[in-house]
């Protein structure tokens, strides 16, 4: 890579679940809080802003949202402004945008801010706007929305490896009471017990309510600069040190195999080599756990445990605190709910704030020092991941 | 700016126009042309797609368009895919990205295509589809869709300047004539003399049929890299030398001026600023002519003429062949139509092919060294500019 070092230096979430709220109200709550946040943050010198929204266009009836963010932010670009879709990755892809920006030059101060406005009063047309991440021509008329994909992914790995609904159970309860020390967690006052879940209703066989992450409305944003102003608004910077993206296939029928996940793998394997960390050096993760089956595989497909050991590393804690590495502390999508646009952001600030070990004791990682970030989009076909280290005196 | 040079070295465009092709064969048609176009690609060396699309959430009940495009086009990302939206801005935004990347090191080898499906079944589909541009919860009871806000805009031109319906139609008789030499315009086989554009139905007065640009359905593609490679595609690569974004307003209460486009005289300042030249050293612009009104308006805000003079400027044919400069000899959107997501990126590749004098004598600029690309997008709150120098011996 040439260009200048880049990090996160700040940022601000709303509380995410079924909010009474617009899509821009949601920009206004998530720019009011950022500016809170990070006291030091001038509206006029943020140069750029990045918009990660899934599907405005179908949940808020709403396009060109750029710049409505920023007018809802108090913001005026005056280098770069645009809306980044990739799904259930919209928010990790304005990251990226912001990170490669400033990386050239182009811009010194920018936010990327992640807005999704789920809720509508019609179930029905959520779901047909769902149902359009998919290919719709193709897999569309076999009834491949999300649920029943996964579902499919997750008695195939059954199926191959053995692993049990008791141990998907084990990704949610581990997630949920992540989630019970995070009060912007959709899922902040509820407990799922294990045998709870396991009683929880069928969504698509062996997935219940519990494995499923949620239809949720909020927006979380953050401020990344260069080397050059990192200092002035913090002491602890979060460095971006690696990325990786891979796609391959969109059409199911060209998918190799639904249980190895090779762009998570290719993807993976990048970001960690551009970071020139291994992923044993990982002490932190925020993966994307849109079913607790996606989490088993992700552990897999990463090379934290062997594959179909994913099961056994859930139900061993090991990816808990006192675990190998700590995953998803912020309750991941499953107990914060999963807002596309706003989720790959928020996910960057808990990487943040655990480097500013400015979380409550029963989700900080300790002392973490490396970070990763993944997101998968559509059939899990696209794999985004980004690497993290903490600046600043140790 | 940090980061290497970057040009565009290749780039093919389909057919635009009515087309009875879904978006995924649009884009498998632009993948197509792109590998006859440029024989020296190869699929494998392209690292990284960037997919400029409006709406195709709308437009086509389809999201996740990235990795669909991916698949059409026979390509693999490896390092960088997603889609870009800035409503009619799309495709230069999707070029802006790739730019970004490959100036950081991010991507060695990009694509950037635009693709826009907007003809459906139903024109009130399409309409609604197409209001949600702007504001929709403020200006849309307004009725502030494109042609009434720019009908709105050519009114207050020709309050504040006395411009005439005979100057707006002198810019679309100019870009229908330029489109006369272009098979892929819409209206390549059309003839629009200037008397018979001023006897075309009213759509929003003063805007008749001619002023305003047309739903569209199209496709094209460009090849992106770096100072490294650009030898091995072309030896007239398009240097990328400047670019500039501002946006100063989303809900039109907050607009300052109608006929007054500050944001694009920022953003052309900067680009121009960037790249070491001033307005006087263009050789050829490709200006957003979604209306007559604002191809007017842009010569004004780029400081081709003063303020109040644009009508005079194109009624004295200074944007034509033999003028001061050559304004949208691909047809402009008046002529070529307007896929949203498109449009940048047939501009972009009319600008390399000019530095080719690869297109028809009728369209040629004479020997073009400098280039600027600008498209607006949403009620003209956003404005996004582009200049490019032509490479290789002289």
């Amino acid at each position: 890579m040439s260009g200048r070092s880049v990090a996160i230096v700040g940022g601000a979430s709303t509380k995410f679940g079924v909010r009474p709220s617009t899509w821009s109200e949601l920009a206004q709550e998530a720019g009011a809080a950022l500016f809170r946040a990070v006291p030091e943050l001038r509206a006029e010198d943020v140069d750029s802003l990045f918009v990660g929204a899934a599907e405005p266009e179908r949940f808020a009836f709403q396009s060109h949202v750029a710049p409505l963010a920023a007018e809802q932010m108090g913001l005026r670009p005056t280098r770069i402004l645009q809306r980044t879709e990739l799904a259930c990755a919209s928010g990790q892809s304005a990251i990226r945008s912001a990170y490669a920006a400033i990386a050239a030059g182009l811009s010194d101060l920018a936010v990327a801010v992640g807005v999704e406005k789920m809720n509508l009063p019609s179930v029905a047309e959520a779901n047909s706007a769902m149902g359009c991440v998919m290919d719709r021509p193709w897999d569309g008329p076999h009834g491949a929305t999300a649920p029943p994909f996964f579902a499919m992914v997750a008695q195939r790995h059954m199926l191959e490896y053995g692993t049990t609904e008791e141990q998907l159970a084990a990704v949610s309860e581990k997630n949920h009471r992540f989630a019970n020390s995070n009060p912007n967690a959709q899922f902040f006052d509820k407990t799922f017990p294990r045998d709870k879940l396991l009683r929880l209703p069928m969504v698509a066989p062996p997935l219940r309510l519990g494995d499923c992450s949620s239809m949720t409305d909020g927006a979380a944003a953050v401020v990344l600069t260069s080397e050059e102003y990192a200092h002035r608004y913090t002491d602890r910077p979060a460095w971006v040190r690696g990325t990786g993206q891979y796609s391959d296939f969109h059409n199911l029928a060209n998918a190799g195999s639904l249980t190895d996940w090779v762009g998570l793998r290719h993807a993976g394997r990048r970001a960690l080599d551009q970071a020139g960390i291994s992923v044993r050096d990982l002490d932190l993760a925020e993966l994307h756990d849109c079913f607790t089956i996606s989490e088993i595989i992700e552990y897999e497909a990463l090379g934290l445990c062997a594959p179909g050991e994913g099961g056994a590393f859930a139900a061993d804690g090991r990816g808990a605190v006192g675990g190998d590495l700590v995953v998803n502390p912020r309750g991941g999508l499953l107990g914060c709910g999963h807002p596309l646009g706003a989720t790959g952001i928020s996910q960057a600030l808990e990487v943040f704030q655990q480097f500013s070990n400015a979380v409550p004791a029963a989700r900080q990682a300790p002392d973490p020092e490396w970070a990763l970030v993944h997101n998968l989009s559509g059939s899990a076909n696209v794999h985004s991941v980004m690497v993290y280290q903490r600046g600043g005196a140790a």
